[in-house]
Order: C-alpha cells, then sequence, then structure tokens
C-alpha cells in the first residue's frame, strides 16, 4: 500500500516497528509535505483577500509550487522504502562473493539519492515560506514560522539519510561531492528556515 | 474522524485547505509524533541484541515511553481542533457584546493548553532520544538524530501556537506566565535537540 492511503495511525506504527522501513528517510519526506502543506494553507487564506490583491498572482505561483512538492515529498515516502529494500538485501550477500562490492555501491547510490532529493524538495519549501513570510496573510503567519521549522527538520533528517550511504561507498570521491553537495544546501536552507521561524517568533512578542 | 484513522494524503489535504483545523498545532503535534515513532524504533531494534544487553531493561522502559508519546501527540492532533473551534466562534460575537472578552479569554486559554501540552510532550521525546544516543544500538544511529530533529520542529511549531494565543489574552499577567514556562522549555530542549542531532551528525563525518 502507498503511504497516501496508509492512515496516519497505520503508517506512525510501521515506522516505529522493527521492519526496514519506514524509516528516517520516509519521516523526513512526510515531515517535508506536512511543511509544503502548511505553505499551501497560508497560500489559500491569503488569496481573494482585498489587502493582498497586489501580490494575489505571486501567491497563485507559490500554491501551485506548493501543492507541487507536497505531493512530491509524500510519494519520496515510498521511494525511500523502495531504494532500503534491494540495498538490505545486498548486506545479506556474503562479504567473500567477489560480486557483493559492485553490488552494494550501485545500491547504497541509488538509496542515498532519495534522501538527496528529499532535502532538495525540503529546500525548495523552504523557499516557498520564504516569499510568503513577506506576501502571505499575517492571520496565519505563525504557520509560516511552523511550516519552516518542519522543512528544517525534513532537511537534517534527509542530510542524515544521504550521509548514512555515502558512508559506505567504495568511491570515497564520488560520495565525498554528494555529501558536500547534500551540506552545502543543508547548511543555506537550514539556516534560511531557522531565520523564517525566529522572524515570526519575534512578532508573537 | 480522528486524525488516526485518516489517510495521511486525506490528512495533509486538510492541513493545506482553508479550513479552521488542522493547522499548525496539529502539524507541530504530527511531527512529535513522528519523533517519538522513530524513539521506538531505535529502541526496538535494540532490545534483544546481545550487544546491548546491559541496557536492555532501560530500553524497554524507553520503548514503553515512546509508545505512549506517540499515542499522545497523535491525539492531541484532535485536541488543537477541539480546541480551536470554540475560538473562532468567539471571534465572531460582536466587539460591542458585553460578554465578548470573557467567553474569549476562556477559549484563547484552552486553546493555548493544547500546544502547551503538545510542547511538554515533545521535550519529553527529547528525553527519550537523549538516553537512546547512549544505550541504542548504533545501527540505526540516525534515526536518534533525525528524530530529535522532528522533535525540535514539535516543539518550535508548539511554542508559536502558544503565542498566538496568549498574545490575544487580556490577563497579561497569567498570559506572560504562560509564555515564559513555554520559552523556557522551548530553549532547553530545543538547545538538547540540536545538540543530540550535531552529535549523531559528527559520527557519520
Amino acid at each position: 500500500m502507498q503511504t497516501a492511503e496508509k492512515t496516519c495511525e497505520g503508517f506512525l506504527s510501521e515506522l516505529a516497528a522493527k521492519v526496514p522501513a519506514p524509516g528516517g528517510g520516509g519521516a523526513a519526506a512526510l515531515a517535508g509535505a506536512l511543511g509544503a502543506a502548511l505553505g499551501s494553507m497560508v497560500a489559500n487564506y491569503t488569496i481573494g483577500k482585498k489587502k493582498y490583491a497586489a501580490v494575489e498572482e505571486d501567491v497563485k505561483g507559490l500554491l501551485c509550487r506548493a501543492e507541487e512538492l507536497r505531493r512530491s515529498l509524500l510519494s519520496q515516502v515510498d521511494a525511500d522504502a523502495a531504494a532500503f529494500e534491494p540495498l538490505s538485501r545486498a548486506y545479506a550477500i556474503p562479504k567473500e562473493d567477489p560480486g557483493r562490492e559492485a553490488v552494494m555501491e550501485e545500491r547504497l547510490w541509488n538509496a542515498a539519492a532519495v534522501p538527496m532529493d528529499i532535502l532538495r524538495l525540503a529546500c525548495e519549501a523552504v523557499e516557498i515560506h520564504s516569499e510568503l513570510l513577506e506576501k502571505g496573510s499575517t492571520m496565519v503567519l505563525s504557520d509560516v514560522g511552523t511550516g519552516a521549522a518542519l522543512c528544517r527538520a525534513a532537511i537534517e533528517g534527509a542530510l542524515l539519510n544521504v550521509k548514512v550511504n555515502t558512508g559506505g561507498m567504495a568511491d570515497k570521491q564520488r560520495a565525498a561531492a554528494l555529501e558536500k553537495e547534500a551540506q552545502t544546501l543543508a547548511d543555506k536552507y537550514g539556516a534560511r528556515a531557522t531565520e523564517i521561524y525566529k522572524t515570526v517568533l519575534g512578532r508573537y512578542a
């Protein structure tokens, strides 16, 4: 069953259980989807209000992107599980098998690619909140702050799940390049999300 | 329908929609439930392993607490919606109505109490990850880091949602006391969660 169709309780129970997936990567993707959904909510409460007529077209564009991001992030929960399963089978190949390293390498690479996608998508969701901080209805400003905090958690979880996989790769140079790309994105957009959160919190002081 | 029984897609769509609830408070509670679930997962992968026999009883205790926290946090999504609905009706009372202030005050207080509970529960979940960092299986160490990041997002979202309500209260002294309690907890456990995350990330360097 796809995550989209699972109940919230069912998904949480699977996450808690001793099963290979969903794990931290899937939880990060779902947190990102929650963050993107709050972006949609803020946009939905802004569109149609006279006070925000001047930015309405921009906010409609943000809504469209937030909807797309929510769908993509939710589908990454399943992509993460799908990439992990062949990797967990590769771990079971006897260490003396000469074909093991090549199989492991390919599956580690596939398993790292999913949290890398989750990371990129969560960074895009931070950009949306960044713009909503300027253009969104102040009635739902707190949801911009909460959304940014959720996206940062998604970014942080995704970064860890990239590194879990790159750490085991034989091609150290290729692994280091991917780690660097992930860390650079996480630093930049994590800091931006913190800034958004602090700005919002400051407005409720 | 209770959130537990909603599909993941259904919940996310409601969060994104122009409806009063769920909003940021519910999203924070669900992020906390994801964080607690990862705590359960780490405990489940630790229990029964020879290498961790010396801490097995402690980890069983942590599992029990994490399971309880997950259930409580999930039920807070509905508690948040239930407290917001009467508040949104109070906002509709004409401003010249002499009874408005007392009604508003009571409902603001009830609406603030839920994110305050979410905040406390998410702080407890951070404590669990703090202990799992020492006692949990290193095979699932990244899930401790992701769990801590999710709990911090829950704390931050909950703090904002306390302040959304305290900001409108007439009894400024009582409001300030609650805000201070929330901010103190958020500062302490937010910092602890960051420390856990950074420690875990450092181990994958």
